[in-house]
């Protein structure tokens, strides 16, 4: 026995060695585990030096500002360590650094700087007060049970109540809005309340301030009256009127992500410790839609889709999103392909959310992200336009292309003027990019790190997006106040079938006495490599016009069809609505009817054929004029500009095929395969296009522009023959044997 | 018992499942395995569908063509997997395709495109021609053994001995030269010689044709007459002429990976079947020396330095430089370091090398690849200048700056005009960059992917590169037949301590009358997060000049600390020497004598600080005038512009510190901390400078400028203060403490 249990355990040596041989080496602590191990490291080194709690007067990034941001977050870890460690350390470090800020507070009066329309105590802004107590709300909670009777008491009084009183009733400009500052006030009062139990904090929090107790005059940093044209305010409006049906959010992604953590941080606090409020069924689950809506707008790469003012970058792995793919998977049905998500960002919060996420990834139940496609209804009633994003995967598994086409409402202060833009993503990301905003946020070289002015000459014109431009003026005129106005409407959307998928819109308010209607396609079909991005535009006014379709391709430009030529002076391209900002390298005619533009980018080639006009121009420009600190970047963009006509129809197809790389230098594929793009009807009431594959393989599509009713049945002759379908579109493939 | 053994074979099946588990699934075979793997998958699909011999006709790209071009490498792969696997398939098949060749190829006249200085028979030119027959002769050899008697005499006489002679006597203009086309060719003759074991073609490789069987007027595609300067070719003389004595060859790394290849093969085979030459000492061991300055001569991402010619991209990952990497391990002392490489790589070669790096990296013997300095002679001799690489690593176990200074001969047809430029890297890939070529290789639609004529108007241009231009001229006017008869010089250099390394060069011929010396350091420091960038360039001359230092930095400028005026109207910046290439986008008045130039790019900050004269001028440029088909990258540069002097000394200091990502908007240290950067003394003998940390330590370094004699003592008087040192150069850092 003896010789026999030596072997047997010279052979689990052997097994072990094997399974943690350095190549292999691996953490095997699961996510939850290994995130509260490195918070636990950074909170030690913290207790360890001693944290400061200035008398606050500096800006952001000055040494009062950063230092009263870090005390947040570094009491928020210690609660979740005392919770989770049970060490008594941790609760003792929270309660010593809540005295001194109960010390400190009462002496306080509002920020020295005076810089804001809120100006904060802690530090220049509420908005920082209210994140402040957001986070420590939950330090606080951590500890309430542990701390003796007298000292909460204290603490309620002196600090926590005083501080909730003066982010709420003596700041209602910052408190009662419908605005995501206002989330943050809402949700850090009414947290506070919960851990209090002080139900005066929490009505307010829910409810807003009685609207006779504000004074009529008082006005937010947006100018708008506090006494606004909703008449209500608190956490459950916002619930209201934040969102759309489906959680999609006005300002975008970008800012989605951004106030989305009021809201969830509250939302599960509530859930918790008011459950009779249901405040996650609230709305039909609002806050899960939203969660669902952020997920659902970023490319393959995970990057938020940088619609209207968005910092380009900010993406699905990002550490501010960790608590919305927890909270989305624990509160709202586990859904397993957010576990990939998880996986991907490598980290959990330290909460039950976290903890539920990491024992799913633990168990190996994720299962791959891989969404379909969308369409998002904007307004707080889900009836003012939207925006679809619509998603195919190519031949090979890891390939994938996605379009946002965008038929919004303005989206308030941080929305562009755009409708019926889009932008396309694939696998490697950006390909007809956005340019998102102009902005390099916190980067004090660049304007403090604030919106430059650039985002308003530049970034928010029309001419910046693939949307049609009139006149070379923006849509309506670049003026909120008049776009805020309007909204474009869906006129169909088919994506029942996964291999053509169609959405269409209109805007008639952009300009006065003009009509635009876009349709977008994406056809996948055996004959491409992958799915082509198909796009018809026509627009019908009373006045002649100048039109400009721009197209902002990333990469460079391979070669075209045109006669070119160059310009050996480059002058700005006009003196407003963004085209100052515009170089015209180059300006040229199209031959043969027919535009083809060949790129490459990240690995790939693209072409896109267009169908021109004898009359039409193309201007190949570069964005970079009357930029004096040189805050643009200097992005390719092709103008496809057609002058002196009412009536306009644009049609382009875009390929993506092919691959390449200086590793191996052997390109495949790298032209296009698509010939005799052709509008083969345009009316009023019909618009059809045909293009055919170099093999002689023809698709036409035809879609009815008045009557998108899927149960009526058109029938349309075309060059002597006849087509009958049902529905407000149609898909006929010809192949080339029987073409021939 | 029973009971136990259970138990015992539980615990086992438990230990394996944990070692097998889905999340650290992964391939156990070895590199080796795995690429045998796919070598039969990939020969058993072509073996099925079979394979064609076509009569020639095509160049390049077309079907003909390519299917030689497949042909060689199935036959080869074919080879390989006989050898390894003994399936008696793969040797059938590659005897009958080659009686296939055998049949076809004394049919056939040259090939009928006539494009080439040295037409093939198989391929448009000869090169493919010899291509082929390297690659076929290992296929050969795997099955020569196999072959009846019979079968071998019919190959060897009908194929492959008229193949070596065609290639070899049969066109001398190819066969005969020192160039990379004729190592393929006597790789190729010498090669099929060995299997055959034709002594004579042997002896042709190794040593050439003899000149008295030369025509006296031929001449090769460079015009050079082959009856040349060397009056030798052959092998041997290449491997005396092709590379310094350290490996580095003329025309740079892009290069050297595509002429190893046959350097390799052929001297791989007479090691095994001529071991009494011991071709692998040869001249020292010159093929190890080779494979070794082509694995040093890599930025930290593993691309290749991009000098002169060069596809940027091309890297040390790259397939083609696998059997590189192999030899290197196998041939030439096992280096652990190379077993990392080929990790990255992913693969081995088929062959002894290939097998032996694999079971080394199976059995764990990698180690890390972390190169350090190294300073490369060039010219056969090793007397004609060089090119410096010099390295240094960050705080953080990953991070590396390098950088490349180029005070090499003119590289022949390959060269750049850019005598004392250099080019700076860090661990994510370019920051100050050499623009490589203006080439899209094998990309039909830029010029069919040959040099475009923007190789010769911009990339070979000296205001290209981060090289002085004086007076807008280029060195040595652009003209290589007055470039290649000069070569700068090698001044001085210490490496010898990793925090402080120097190298200095000097060049004298580039413009007449005038003499430049630039010396550069990498000075690594606690204060700084990364290695200082320091240069000196000292010009002197006869008469009064304009001088141009272009910073090609990569990325986007967050700030200077000039006046700048923009230009709303671009003109090129000038007519010719690259400049009708430029505009310039801002024109810049430096203020208070010192230039600070600060730039993001790839995630992390830039700041580079140089002494301005009053009346310098800062030109913000961009790439791209004069451009018509859009051939060139819209390239960022800075140009640091002095007029109306006979000398003068341009120093700067560059900065990489602090990190960024829009994925959490966090700024780190995005500032540079130098100032009162100062040229304390600038004389004939010696030159100093000075700067500041803001913490107020300061650096001084000394430099001797005409005696770099390490045993030399030097004494100094600065300011009234005695400085004494020995060698040429001298640092001194006072701290803060100390200097107040």
């Amino acid at each position: 026995m003896i010789i026999r249990n030596h072997i047997f355990i010279c052979i689990i040596a052997l097994l072990f060695a094997a399974c943690t041989s350095p190549a292999e080496e691996k953490n095997t602590d699961t996510l939850f585990e290994q995130e509260l191990a490195r918070t636990q490291v950074r909170v030690d080194a913290i207790m360890e030096q001693g944290v400061n709690v200035p008398v606050p007067k500096d800006m952001a990034g000055g040494y009062t500002h950063e230092e009263h941001k870090r005390n947040w977050s570094t009491l928020c870890d210690a609660g979740a360590l005392f919770t989770h460690t049970g060490d008594k350390r941790y609760a003792t470090f929270i309660r010593d650094v809540l005295f001194e800020y109960a010390e400190l507070y009462p002496t306080l009066p509002r920020h020295p700087t005076n810089r804001s329309y809120a100006t904060g105590k802690l530090f220049w802004q509420c908005l920082n007060d209210a994140n402040w107590l957001v986070y420590v709300s939950h330090a606080y909670d951590d500890i309430y049970d542990w701390l003796p009777e007298e000292e909460r008491k204290q603490l309620n009084e002196q600090l926590f109540r005083p501080m909730a009183d003066f982010l709420s009733v003596e700041t209602p400009q910052f408190f009662n809005r419908i605005h995501n500052h206002s989330t943050w006030a809402c949700a850090a009062v009414g947290m506070i309340g919960l851990v209090m139990d002080d139900d005066e904090l929490v009505d307010r929090a829910l409810n807003g301030l009685p609207p006779e107790s504000l004074p009529d005059d008082l006005r937010d940093n947006d100018s708008g009256l506090i006494k606004d044209k909703y008449g209500r305010a608190g956490f459950l409006p916002q619930l209201d009127l934040s969102f759309s049906p489906d959680g999609y959010f006005a300002e975008g992604p970008y800012y989605l992500r951004y106030a989305l953590s009021p809201f969830l941080f509250f939302g599960e606090a509530l859930d918790e410790k008011r459950p009779g409020l249901n405040i996650l069924e609230y709305r039909d689950g609002i806050l899960g839609k939203a969660i669902n809506a952020l997920v659902l707008q970023a490319d393959p790469t995970g990057d938020f889709f940088p619609i209207n003012d968005s910092h380009k970058g900010m993406s699905l792995y990002s550490d501010e999103v960790v608590k919305s793919v927890d909270y989305g998977y624990y509160l709202y049905g586990n859904d397993p392909s957010l576990l990939t998500l998880a996986e991907k960002q490598g980290t959990v919060s330290l909460n039950a959310a976290g903890k539920a996420v990491s024992d799913a990834v633990a168990a190996g139940k994720a299962e791959p992200f891989r969404p379909t496609s969308v369409l998002f209804t904007d307004g707080a009633d889900g009836k003012e336009g939207g925006v679809a994003v619509i998603r195919a995967y190519g031949a090979e598994e890891d390939h994938a292309s996605v379009f946002l086409f965008k038929y919004a409402a303005q989206g308030m202060g941080h929305g562009h003027f755009d409708r019926l833009g889009y932008s396309f993503y694939n696998e490697r990301g950006e390909v007809i990019q956005d340019y998102g905003s102009a902005r390099w946020v916190n980067i004090d070289q660049k304007g403090g790190g604030r919106y430059l002015k650039e985002n308003n000459t530049w970034a928010k014109q029309t001419v910046a997006h693939n949307a049609l431009v009139v006149n070379q003026t923006s849509h309506f005129d670049g003026e909120i106040s008049k776009a805020e106005n309007f909204h474009p409407n869906l006129y169909a959307a088919d994506i029942s079938n996964p291999d053509f998928q169609l959405v269409s819109a209109t805007e008639n308010n952009a300009y006065p006495g003009r009509e635009m209607h876009r349709s977008m396609w994406l056809l996948k079909d055996d004959a491409f490599q992958e799915p082509l991005l198909i796009s018809v535009l026509r627009t019908s006014g009373s006045a002649s016009a100048s039109f400009d379709l721009p197209l902002w391709y990333k990469g460079q430009m391979l070669e075209n069809n045109c006669d070119c030529e160059i310009n050996n002076v480059m002058k700005p391209l006009g003196t407003n609505h963004g085209y100052q900002h515009l170089w015209a390298e180059a300006n040229c005619k199209p031959k043969e009817g027919q535009l083809q533009f060949n790129w490459f980018h990240n690995g790939r080639f693209f072409t896109q054929t267009s169908v021109t006009d004898a009359e039409d121009e193309v201007l190949l420009v570069r964005l970079g004029a009357n930029d004096p600190e040189m805050n643009l970047r200097r992005a390719p963009g092709l103008i496809h500009r057609r002058n002196g006509r009412a009536n306009a129809t644009f049609i382009s197809v875009l390929e993506t095929h092919g691959s390449y790389t200086p590793r191996n230098e052997i390109p495949h594929d790298p032209y296009g395969h698509i010939t005799d793009l052709n509008l083969v009807v345009d009316s009023p009431e019909y618009t059809g296009l045909s293009f055919n594959h170099q093999d002689g393989t023809q698709w036409m599509i035809l879609i009815s522009n008045q009557n998108a009713d899927p149960s009526v049945s058109h029938n349309l002759n075309i060059n002597g023959r006849a087509y009958n379908w049902q529905g407000v579109h149609h898909l006929i493939k010809t192949n080339n044997n029987e073409s021939k």
